[in-house]
């Protein structure tokens, strides 16, 4: 039996608190059980220099972790002088979701910076991280939209990840720390609000998993998604 | 006229959040108006090399601001590989200030380290980290003597900290951004619960100071960090 | 229609050649095409300081790219003095796949190092590198046995890798530099002898992908990854 | 009893060289006791980026101790590769404080770039840095006046720095290095000709020290650095 | 008696294939023995920042070694993040030697980039180096003439190199790396085609070396690199 | 005619000041006219971790240069956050050369640290670096002596550098920065007073230098080192 009566296909609590900090154009405060982490998206009125004259926005995202977020406290990313591997992976996969799902074109020639800061971690925090996100950016964007910098919304879809993981042989749905420690395999799911992936990323760190797990697997975040896609629509309404 | 009706020797709001995360053993959020600083207090059951078999503690500090916390987004230091030269001035002050009234002999050969973290900021972001520091301390000493880890509390006194500035020649206690960012001078005071001075560090940014102003400017922090010490102890009580 | 006539579900030609540089325990030169990858396995009789004292060993691995293996030169990480964020991502994903089918118990006290570095780059350099380190893992147990210093082989199981695209809504097996470069999605899967997965990672790079997308590229690599197994075990007979 | 019969409100024999090395456009080694610093002070054609197009000028510093210039030899902070944290505080401090005195209009588009680098080191160096740099400065200043290159001279006023400390609850003035050890605080003190503080910096490194010892602590500081302006004065003669 | 009956004055086996990889406008494996070098040379149509505008162009280089290319594994600089100050050394002497032979007027504005890769390692590897970037350097400017980026070669002569050691008081050519690990005096020297010294490099290692041994070895280094010239020739014919 | 009507194989005036500044025990100042380097030797008691427990002692080298010390500022190597390729090439050089005329065994389990810093420079900073450090270490091995830490000395022989250059043709003693600058060839010779070689680097800065003109470098560099060995004579005396 998982924590707290849960169902092998039932994510924790999920809240999204808009407008979190007051300076960043969007800013979401989003849980995932005890997972806690502060979103925000900073709109920059320039594009990176590979980008010059293309007439075209970017998205890009950065991630960290406040040193006691965890049970046990990790060294400070900034006093070591360099991010992790970890790291690096998380925040590309943060950027390629939401570039996914955004018309880059219509954006015009700006970024959107996302940070994703982790304020208390029990699992599955890179994917509160794209789902709230999400939310940062839709009013970063609405905030471009009200003050007249762009007339045409840039969004395409909305966009939601969950992780899923194999236990014992039995598929569970968004595993918290502990559940993540003792899985067999480890999947990070990214799908779309019209139901296509945008990222799969699976690990097996015991045994090698089969086909039809993985389709199990699918099949379970694509469920969980399809909720937080939902709780993203209510907040946004 | 300052913001909100506020007189000339008024804090701002303050508010002090026990047990904010989960996992430190000590954990604040510390809100001096609109700056918010998470100030957790980690315990690690060694000390530095250069302290080892002194039969001592040791108590550090680092300091971190979201790279959205402020009014334009800052570069994340993660990511640029290195703590700025104001970071480390910043982190050490703290450092200091809490070592000042903790005995580190009654501490044992282990070390609390203090992470402050500035959620958002609105000026006077080292002094609510220290004035929150000084509670997460508190609770992870609370935390070793409940596991009865030492039997003595190393505690001997409060400590808090506040700004003050001259502003057009008068001065003004608990400086915002904004008024930090037009005074002609800018001190920051840590002093303790029995009045005694802890760090005075005043600077000119205009013109230079007199001596008469220090006094006042010193008679402001002091009151002030009198009634930020009365809150202390509410909260701790 | 593909460069070379090449089929939709055929790889390219692949040559795997064992003891190509004379230091390493193992050393193995893999091509897929024009992709050509030097993969060695060296012995260290020591394990990470996480895993003294447990009686088990460690494989991991670090890979790098030649300057000019590329169309245009890259920049040389060592002169930049650190890796991207891609580099750390393929290195982590080599040392998980070889770990899946390694008994860490069974290799005793000691690290199996992995270099994968890339002479020439032709699109699925990480593939080819996963597919060739296996060989190359082989030869320096093989050596360890020889040597007497472990009696049984920790292998368990063969591992190799593939990358899968979508292009024109079409599944393409092995792609190359081009295909990559016009690919709406793009898919790295690793899988052992016995046809478990051990890490599948998909991106939509354009468009999201389907559920019966995804089925049809995982059919793809299995039956591509098949073949890469057993080119291992004609090199290594 | 201090060192060599020094009275407890006495300074070090202060000695200060002018063109000291042939190459800056301002070269002073300044010696506080056994405290020897060389101060340069180096004229460059153009201004910080933040500041372009602003018809200002700039003056900024970097301090540096040489590794044996120490009791017991120190890392040398290029081999480390990085400044320290007390590295960083000290040249801001010098930097500020050189800034408090100068009209960086009047200066026009160009950054006087200050070095302070200890050749030998007994308490005082950053003190020593100040009260020399305000030399070197005016001599590069004087350079740009000889060569016509500015018609009116962008100093204000003079400026100098002295430490103070509390040794046994006695104030002391200019600290020597045993002395600054055994001190229970620590005070630094820049002022202006005009008797204005520019900074004041005071750390209970034991004990927290009281109002009315600060008062005295700057009375003998005012003394001290008074003193020391006037042997600038005699040197610039 | 040397390895495989070598005499003191005869190379190892030289080979030198052009046309390695498929991407670099020069690619070129050179092999001294043991000892395999890949040396890439690539255009670059700009220069550094320091020449623009001065109508000529620019050759520098880089050196590398894969991680097991020695007998026991070094760290990968690229994981270590910089550079050795031996590699330093080595890339700084291969730009200095390739620049002695090019007509930097002739070769316009652009940049060519070598780069040297040590595949596998037996001492020599950078007179290797350097012997093979001339091949490397000639076929990128082949690469150019053949393109009618330039009318007239920048070659000005050839330019190879050789190590020469004092082994128990007798002088020997091109030394391997256990003759260099029990050699007295390493000498490296740089020549060209015309018979003209680049650069000599000489170092006791052990005892110092007198004037008539210095002699002997430059006598000897002379008779090799004029032999490793003619298969510059005749592999360039 | 060269500077101050110096013949071409001349030195320029050359000082050494011993016991220049107080905490090293060994401190030298060394000028070659208006080249001044600080070179002081510092006694570490304990060796690197390659060298534990062999009964030896080491001898290591680093330099660096004030900011100011040249013509036109350069930027710190500290605040860079790297040395650059020339200072690692010159304190490896600095190393070899002091190691060659120690007895490491004799020097027992510790480290002589060389510090050589430039305060001003005008071409040869190396060699004066070498020429001093000698004395510095001297002075660190007779403290040693002194303090009976040894009892014999591990000082085999003396040594010290010159530099000589090709101008328009013609061989020059002892380059000062202009010469440096305009000349074809630059050598850097280091002898023992015995008379035999430990380094030789010359290197064609124009044109190839021939065989005949590489022995007049050299026989004046032997002229010019028999001179710098009198002058540690008889400073040492």
């Amino acid at each position: 039996m998982r924590l707290n009566q849960r169902a092998h296909n039932q994510l924790r609590p999920v809240e999204i608190i808009r407008h979190y900090t007051k300076h960043a154009e969007g800013s979401v405060l989003i849980k995932f059980g005890d997972t806690h982490v502060l979103c925000t998206a900073s709109i920059d009125e320039k594009v990176p220099s590979f980008l010059k004259g293309q007439s075209q926005g970017w998205i890009t995202a950065e991630y960290g972790m406040l040193p006691r977020s965890t049970g046990s406290r990790m060294d400070r990313e900034a006093a070591r002088g360099k991010q992790s591997g970890r790291t690096q992976e998380i925040q590309r996969l943060i950027g390629r979701s939401l570039r996914a799902i955004i018309d880059l074109k219509k954006l015009g020639e700006r970024t959107i910076q996302i940070d994703c800061d982790v304020i208390q971690a029990d699992g599955g925090t890179r994917t509160a991280s794209i789902t709230g996100a999400y939310v940062a950016v839709h009013d970063a964007i609405k905030h471009l939209m009200d003050k007249k910098l762009i007339s045409e919304s840039p969004l395409i879809d909305y966009v939601a990840a969950i992780s899923v993981g194999l236990h014992e042989g039995n598929p569970l749905l968004d595993l918290d720390y502990s559940e993540d420690s003792s899985c067999d395999t480890d999947m990070n799911i990214v799908m779309t609000g019209s139901g296509g992936f945008v990222e799969i990323q699976g690990t097996a760190e015991g045994a090698p998993f089969s086909r039809e797990m993985m389709d199990q697997m699918s099949d379970l975040a694509a469920q969980g998604i399809k909720e937080l896609i939902q709780l993203q629509k209510n907040v946004l309404k």
